[in-house]
């Protein structure tokens, strides 16, 4: 534990933000920082949670501990709708109460003896968990990097896909796509090299396809997309960002059974006792709003949900290039990845949000790859994409 | 991993219960085995939650991420409706998806690196997730322990309380009370001297007070009625069986801020690093639920349900007392731990199974001091109680 440091970074963005509220009271703050979704839920999908919740109190409805995995309805539900043609069956899809939580586990299950790889920025959850259970060294001032971690450095120079040719053998690579900070989303083309890599060193990926949903090309959604994966990929997902779950709290991890130790065992089977031992399944009220996410019409209302937010982007990256900035993603993820050459992203931070009132993040806050851009997300209500455009407009034109 | 015995306790049990409806389709199976709650929620909880899901759908209900720690609201409620005059703050208290899923937490927390007591027979995911992490050595098939984990033994003949002149030692001792499977919860006195215990030898208390609204006597509901409690103590409870929330998930773990590693460095602030970045809160619609039922009407209408399965588990006491056996617990705790001596728990278990279709629990499950003894759980239908009842006297008598 006291490998980390001072503080988680979204966590740290909120007293920052704090802080600037109570030096300017009056001033319209506008929240680009934390990701977090916005606009209501549909109502078909908060109807069934009430009426699950309803029939509760009914002799009839009641339900007390379901099946830690979740309830089969929805694991069949999420492989027939999300990952049809891939191969992934139900039984191989835990349901929990959202990615972040899931990663822990997976940590949990992976233990200390293991060496890990992440893209570089990533989301700071990977290091942070890997810290947690001893996978690695100590932070290293000068480089801001923890020894014993392999960072794959994922900039523009290199289209924000790791050169793997010169990237070291680890048990675990982590790999978001689309990325959480970049936005970038990795093509089939891409991934392919992923699994082979992984295949070839007999790696284990752990693929976070948190913002499947947001992509607008031909690039996959699912690392299943690509033959041979499921014999090296775990896949973490979520409802947060694809039907606005964030407080409302569900995911899934795929473990396909083609997934083994080089022993031979296979992984899904430690990962089910994880799930028994250290989890007790996700709230039945909200699997029940997860099950109307994957309807027919729930399924059309979150996808309608999504295309604002990917409106928002567009808005976002228009402004940014209209100031001739380079910017980055916002076509494949909700956020925007702006790049300041030469100076530090803290700076470039705080000087957005004294001057214009907007929370963004700082890219550092994702890896040493992070500085020299901030992330800007699109997660806000129309008119607050329209306003902060503004503001940024007066701040560097 | 490889270190875990073939499965978990209660999937253990669910695969002989589905077995036994295999062979026997046509028998009105009685399951007091897993503790499952089987009334329904009070309409007053219910209709909370249900009201949270719905303004979801709305711009002006509608919430994304909350505090990683729980809504505000909600840890006040508790300190101030279950810890009156204990001094525990609602800034102590982290509102989670339930007490299991905390006790994996806390160990990822503690890490490999630390020895641990737990009472024997006790609830199986202390060692569970101890073996996970790293801290034990290997089972040894002798004795059915785990080596570098201490079990103190609690059993009829030290009144289920340990003896702690003869306890080693140890960096962190997992306590339960009122104690699952034993039903029995330790007095004010014997808390004292764990408490004095602890101090003396620099050790954490890891305190479940999952069932603390069973008891029906003088003794503690919280380990922190006892003076100096939150120097050493850390308390896990849950809304589970306290609510009927076995399914809709709510707990909260209790960690004070007197509570210092030999550096004097407070184990909140790690604790509070593990929450923020293992978790993300519990779903808000629940908490919603929490809230309801710590209101005056919400925390009146649980209670009547806790004194429901307590009249059930007087129910139960009495059918095995009148056959002559020797019944434990079910006062202060909705288990009844029956003792069958010089007999195997299992089979005790399986005859039980075969002749009366009843599910149970062999104490063995719960650790070798678990031996000779059966849970029964008073989690159940009113009818279900006396047609058990009926058919354990016609089995026994």
């Amino acid at each position: 534990m006291e490998g980390l440091r001072s503080g988680y970074l979204f966590p740290e963005i909120s007293i920052r933000e704090h802080e600037h509220i109570q030096k300017n009271p009056n001033a319209r703050l506008i929240r680009l920082g934390i990701g977090d979704t916005t606009q209501p839920i549909p109502d078909i999908i908060t109807t069934a949670m009430a009426e699950h919740a309803d029939a509760l109190s009914t002799t009839r409805g009641y339900r007390g501990y379901g099946a830690e995995q979740g309830n089969m309805e929805l694991r069949m539900a999420i492989a027939e709708t999300l990952y049809r043609g891939t191969g992934v069956k139900g039984s191989e899809i835990f349901v929990s109460d959202g990615a972040q939580c899931d990663i822990s586990r997976l940590q949990m299950l992976l233990g200390s003896n293991v060496k890990v790889a992440v893209q570089d920025p990533s989301f700071p959850a990977y290091i942070d968990t890997s810290v947690i259970v001893g996978q690695s060294g100590k932070l290293e001032e000068k480089t801001g990097k923890y020894s014993d971690i392999v960072y794959m450095n994922c900039g523009a120079e290199n289209n924000f896909f790791p050169d793997l040719s010169t990237t070291p053998r680890t048990d675990v690579i982590f790999f978001c796509s689309p990325n959480n900070p970049t936005g970038s989303a990795a093509s089939w083309k891409q991934l392919k090299q992923l699994v082979d890599f992984a295949k070839t060193n007999g790696s284990i990926i752990v693929y976070d396809s948190a913002y499947a949903a947001y992509i607008s090309d031909e690039s996959p959604r699912s690392i299943f997309e690509i033959p041979g994966a499921k014999e090296v990929a775990i896949e973490i997902s979520s409802f947060s960002k694809f039907a606005g779950f964030t407080g409302v709290r569900l995911g899934w991890t795929v473990v396909p059974e083609e997934l083994k130790y080089s022993n031979g065992f296979p992984v899904i089977e430690d990962f089910n006792r994880i799930v028994c031992t250290c989890f007790n399944g996700a709230s039945n009220i909200v699997q029940a709003g997860g099950l109307a996410c994957l309807s027919r019409d729930g399924y059309q209302a979150v996808c309608n949900v999504v295309d604002y937010y990917k409106e928002n982007a567009k808005i976002l990256v228009e402004a940014f290039a209209s100031l001739g900035l380079k910017v980055y993603g916002g076509k494949n993820a909700p956020y925007v990845w702006v790049h300041f050459p030469g100076m530090s992203s803290w700076n470039v931070f705080n000087e957005i949000l004294e001057k214009t009132h907007v929370v963004t993040v700082p890219g550092r806050g994702f890896g040493p790859g992070g500085e020299e851009y901030i992330r800007v997300s699109a997660f806000s209500h129309r008119e607050n994409m329209m306003e902060a455009s503004l503001r940024m407009k007066k701040l560097f034109r």
